[in-house]
């Protein structure tokens, strides 16, 4: 439920509806709005009874929320989420692209993909320094040698940096390294890390696990902002499925879907959903079509050398055009 | 395999390779283009001897296929197929829009929804009048009565007709009224019906099966251009997945994934794929970015009182926002 | 709706609410039971008004049916159906086995095998004369020759026959030389070949699509039955997923599933659904553990030269294992 | 690769070829068998010189490893692993039987339903503590009060102690009080979890993902094993496909795949694939009678009154007729 405030209620109304909400065994999280704020109860169960709630003074009405998830929802945060870094605006009208290598795998690498990715247009710069794998013998990534390295992109370009947490041990090093925290796909329904997630002071970058449906990552970003971090950008990244021409289907109706019931910015992974880098390029455009607020694209100097994922990195070329069509087709 | 003719070669050589090439036992069909023709050989099991095909005046070189399919494969013909009608060009640079309601319903209500999607720009009218249906005890459509006020729309509107035939019995007269004969997901893989469609004289709409992968979508249209009919094209309407936000989840790396193996152009169908009207002005958008030859709407002019379909029937008014968007899209 | 006559009700009677039943612009089809005639009401789209039909003589009363389907339903048929053919009895106590090769390739091929299967005591031969094929260049199967030969198994080892036809043109063919008609997975929506089926004498043996579920299945059987044929043997033969370990992931919680919520047999084809033979036999197994009515399993006396399907056809000694551990399992 | 010592080797032969492993870059890990020992090697990723290997006294040959995973392989270890806890022997003939409550609610529940399942015959005795839930605001579980009444509960009944550690955090209290230590369905790609489950001294329970492949459960296993605890037992527990009849299609096929390339025992969780009681009896059955080392069932004395998961907890009375029907299966 929902407990709207009148325009010129006063902090000191508001605290004493989330005290009785407490009274009441739930927890009562303010939601500041541009005109007036509202208090959305979590923790219960069923129906809240409203009466007492309404009685308080600067309390204007109740809403009940219909979906599972509340803090996430559209329901209880109507206007679109815009989630401001330096002069990025995720969510906002202009898509951002984040770009970069899967991994990082040396300073030379990463300086030479980030210069080419920047002068392309990214406003992002990613590269994982901690890889989640499903072999225990493929290559973990660099660690903090290479969050060092992405500091480094970052000190030299301007660009921010996204990059992946993968467990509790190494989220407070990659909060110091990073502007943009990503949860995996594979960890969407990490509930721990989720909670941690939400306890850290950085926008989180959540993709969604290619099991997900969407009311799962929406319940997954709900964990998140219920601890307290009401920054979350998601990320559709392919589901799976029988088809076999791509590693996973992308399933760009999530945006419109998201969009309608969610407040929360959503950006589109193509590389990892292609697993090709033939289609990246023709995704994308997609992708900015139906709406998503970004790209998430993995681009590497010489992917035949790549440490992973070399097939679907696109070159540098290629990444120019891909940047050139999608802001030919916003204009 | 393809035996590639050289550019002077003449009809009585073309002529001597097929006689060859059923001599071994194998069919060949020859394969015209801009520059020079080449011989595809079909029903061979494993790889053929060319040496006595090389032999033959006016040979240039043989080319092995790759792909289970031949006939719809970029190998054999690498340029893109466009299909005229009349002055619509489908695979043409220009996308196509076909629109309508889901089953035609009375004449009244064909020719008011045709009067509406023509306005807007729509070519091609679409409308069921023999209808596939889950449940034997639902509407199955006008039947030739539908046919009938088929024919009246265009004669009166000038757009041209696809609508659905569903078996051997309603395909001839099908044939008779529509300019573009659709065969629908469910009988994607109905050989019987695929073999027939190949000796028909009109363009054949071949609509992905909700199952089916890429290669099985192609062998498809492998069966009817194999009977001699090589106006095909292929439509993606969404694929079954666990996904539960939409009917179906809208595979647009369809549209990249068959454009790089087959020449044949390719439609989307947002509306089947989403269920849901909502969705359908941003897929749209999606497909016409990431490179559909065109589109296939549900449009109904009261889709409250719709005999079927009515949650995804796009309002008048949305349709013209769609056509809208879409030419912006371009431009 | 189900219109549940006394046990002393007359054949007039039963006549009576069927003409009241047209009146109302429905059809009526009796379902004698051993205790009393129930009379299901099929071609309504929302609920019957019963007052009228209540107050004819011998009507006891009136009951909803809630599914989508209706003659398949227990609703309407509390008591499991069993279908008799000659000695052989399908969903009795006893599991009957159909095997045999996928393809008929020879007499003596199919004499060899014929007499393998009987001796370890399969009630059934299978084996197919019309192949639906995914590629038009694969054999296609004997055709009428095939059928003769299945007829000439059956004249000399008294094994039933269960056959597929594949479309209109083959239909009557093979009931002619079948006792029990299959229609394959690829043709469970083909709705006009589901009404022929309706219409034939023989038991119809009705393969779930790989991508239906269960209410399709249901409903497809649906339309078989409305058309007059009450004989339906389903089948599930396993169904499309990501999972990558066998050709299609076998549902065996179909089994109960159905079971559930229809009278009509269920058999287990697991062969189609592993697609290497190495599967088989524990997939019986557990198909006869949870309930199966039956299996139909491929048998090759040579499988390395089978003309299809040779990967997943058991060689004769390991179908003499598989048939002793399900009676082992059994008893 | 895998080093194959002689019958007679030394365990100084062993350390040798361990040394020289090292000293190309791997590690070697030592798989002591009933007749010899082999050492794996692991951490390359292509082909090893296998020159320098051979020339070591002791050993006999190197075998390559061609699948992704080496350890949970059959390749490395061709007996089958049975692992033995007190009395119990999981992947010895006799299946086991774990069942009990979803959650732990209170001692009372948890000892009134241990006495129930004790007495049909089950082993094990299962139960959450900490719940791994789709919605923050859900249930999650008594934390370390329900592991102290599970701790009660082994005292009281003798049976053995399963329960889920779902992170880091209480992992090791977890193993204070469990026998086996399940890692649930979402935490099946957790692998930092994974890795911390491969240093603890109690077998561990893995569940095998909705979405995984057998070989990504293989491959989830091996980073446990490759952690020094090879007491890995594996768990199917249904996949998520587009089938609706139940919460997950049971995958009882993944028995006999895993049987053949894996040395790992492996059990099946019929409940949570069902989602509904009235089918866990007949897949329980079929799970046995693939080949399943054993079942993990819920079942609680007052299934409406379940605090989770009511819908699939079976009665004591149904729990009691499928351990009769199990055992009848067997015998």
């Amino acid at each position: 439920m929902l407990v709207v405030m009148k325009n010129d209620a006063t902090e000191e109304q508001v605290q004493a509806v989330i005290k009785e909400i407490e009274n009441m065994g739930y927890r009562g999280v303010p939601m500041p709005g541009a005109q007036r704020t509202a208090i959305c109860i979590i923790g219960n169960q069923g129906p809240v009874e409203s009466s007492t709630l309404l009685a308080i003074d600067g309390v204007q009405e109740t809403i009940p929320v219909t979906k599972p998830y509340k803090l996430v929802s559209r329901e209880t945060h109507t206007e679109s989420t815009v989630i401001s870094i330096g002069e990025v605006r995720i969510g906002a009208k202009e898509p951002v692209v984040m770009a970069g290598p899967c991994a990082v795998e040396s300073e030379e690498q990463a300086l030479t993909i980030a210069d080419i990715v920047k002068k392309c247009g990214a406003k992002v710069f990613r590269g994982g320094a901690f890889k989640p794998r499903t072999s225990p013998y493929s290559f973990q990534g660099l660690g903090e040698e290479g969050l060092r390295i992405l500091g480094k992109v970052r000190e030299k370009t301007g660009l921010l940096i996204v990059t992946e947490a993968t467990d509790h041990a190494n989220l407070d090093v990659v909060e110091k390294y990073a502007d943009i925290i990503q949860i995996g796909a594979r960890n969407m329904q990490n509930y721990s890390l989720l909670r941690l997630a939400g306890q850290v002071s950085k926008p989180i970058l959540l993709k969604r696990s290619f099991a997900a449906t969407i009311d799962e990552l929406l319940m997954a970003a709900e964990y998140i902002i219920s601890e307290g971090n009401s920054q979350v950008i998601l990320c559709e990244r392919g589901i799976r499925t029988f088809s076999d021409n791509t590693r996973n289907t992308l399933d760009l109706s999530a945006i419109p879907s998201i969009k309608e019931v969610s407040h929360l910015p959503i950006i589109v992974d193509p590389s990892h959903a292609a697993g090709r880098r033939e289609y990246v390029t023709s995704l994308s455009k997609g992708a900015i079509a139906v709406g998503a607020d970004g790209l998430l694209v993995e681009v590497h100097h010489d992917p035949s050398r790549a440490l992973s994922d070399g097939m679907q990195s696109l070159y540098p070329q290629q990444f120019e055009e891909l940047m050139e069509e999608i802001e030919h087709l916003r204009h």
